[in-house]
């Protein structure tokens, strides 16, 4: 099965689907974009999904390029037409095509792309034996609270990781705190067993791991701290993890090359992750 | 004449001109940028233009998408084919087209788009009467010294400006000093006739024009400085300017509403912006 991408209307071939160059996604990153994953050929949190595609939208005055009932669908053709039961769906909605000016142009329509693809499943090592991490300063702008594509800064900490033979970067802030990874939110659990994770607010992404895994948690006798914490707090923490909508939940067993506690992936982060595909599982399940 | 685009090696009308949505630039603004003035159908400052696009790539470590005699010939080609004679050639390249990821693809040859269009002169109102900018928090990156494509902090400041009735709008550090405006360099005169503009850092852009006036200047006997100016400084300067590619030099009479000293254009501003325009000139003629 070849791969489709939709494209502004048009189920096109992956291969030899285009926007035009003045497209104000590829000349400004004016636009914003969705990672929904795809269990049993299902989407996942779909409805935070897409609210948080809304509220990205409203931010930067982008009119949706259509209702929500009409994306869904478009959503689901995009899945079919992919045969994808396992895997995630990336939708991009920029501001449209307009001669290239700052200033939003007084008409252009919304670009709409979808594409779907099949991933593996997690590595077994990642789990057994969880991932590493480098920390680096935040160098993003003042409103990481919106899902844009001006990911220039993501891309630039998340090599690093990887030259590092690191799996991601945590970003710092001045004062030494932790805002996030590069495509991932930031955990810890204390050694008092408190789950830390830091508030919404401009400085990090409304993940919708996150938030999904902080509703369970509050089915829970789990304690849980939604506060900033420093990275001198997480090198002493018991555990560490990092949760993203392609791979929900990851232990964290090293920081900058140092063992978080055991430098063993901990139990918490184990019953979270069960906690969150049990989740997933019970959606992809559902009629 | 109908307007071509070069892209990736061939050109394009330019209406039906494409990249790939896989392009980085367009997924993860993974690129940079170039707009060089054209007068009389030469560029002007090309290797200054030249050398910034090739420290932007170095700094993202995006390989260059030819060498720059070979583009230097295609630059030439794109103005030929479009029949510009005054205007502005606007060239992008990114890290190319790949899966989706955010690190670095291992195989993909960086992509190149250029285009040309025809400007209108300045508008002589602006000259006459100078402009209007206003001020704003400065939310972008912080490397705001690399010419990168990762433009929504500024679409989104020039968007209120415009709404707001201004030119252009100045972004102001958290320390209260102007940086720059969204696409524009920012100066001041001072009341004893200094020449003040921010010195280069992550903070603002290498401004080519900027730079190419800077080395103006020191051919005259005005007074320079390169220090930031607190936009309190601003407020009671004597003139206020700004530099960029495309206008060149534009006087800046009102900063959020309140007129700058007379509220008219003053004499450095039109000397110096003679003094770029003799410049630009002196290019242009030459064989």
């Amino acid at each position: 099965m070849s791969r489709i991408a939709y494209v502004n209307g048009r189920y096109l071939p992956h291969r030899t689907a285009a926007v035009h160059i003045e497209d104000r996604g590829y000349q400004f990153a004016d636009g914003v974009y969705e990672v929904v994953p795809v269990q049993r050929g299902r989407l996942i949190d779909e409805d935070l999904h897409l609210d948080r595609l809304e509220f990205s939208l409203g931010e930067l005055e982008i009119a949706p390029p259509m209702e929500r009932r009409a994306l869904q669908l478009v959503l689901r053709e995009v899945l079919r037409r992919n045969g994808v039961a396992r895997g995630i769906l990336y939708l991009q909605v920029t501001r449209g095509v307009a001669p290239r000016d700052h200033k939003f142009p007084l008409v252009a329509r919304p670009s709409l792309v979808i594409t779907a693809k099949r991933l593996k499943p997690v590595p077994a090592k990642y789990l057994e034996e969880g991932v590493g991490v480098i920390t680096l300063p935040d160098l993003r702008w003042k409103r990481c609270d919106i899902k844009t594509i001006a990911l220039l800064p993501n891309v630039l900490g998340k090599q690093r990781a990887v030259e590092e033979g690191a799996y991601e970067a945590w970003q710092i802030d001045p004062e030494g705190m932790v805002t996030e990874g590069t495509s991932t939110n930031a955990w810890i659990v204390t050694k008092d067993r408190k789950i830390v994770t830091r508030p919404l607010g401009h400085e990090i992404l409304p993940g919708v791991t996150r938030r999904a895994l902080l509703d369970l948690l509050r089915t829970t006798d789990l304690t849980l701290e939604e506060r900033s914490f420093a990275l001198s707090e997480a090198m002493e923490a018991a555990e560490a993890f990092l949760t993203s909508s392609s791979v929900f939940l990851l232990p964290i067993t090293r920081i900058d090359g140092e063992p978080i506690a055991s430098g063993r992936p901990g139990d918490f982060a184990k019953r979270l992750r069960q906690l969150y595909v049990d989740h997933a599982e019970r959606q992809a399940g559902s009629v």
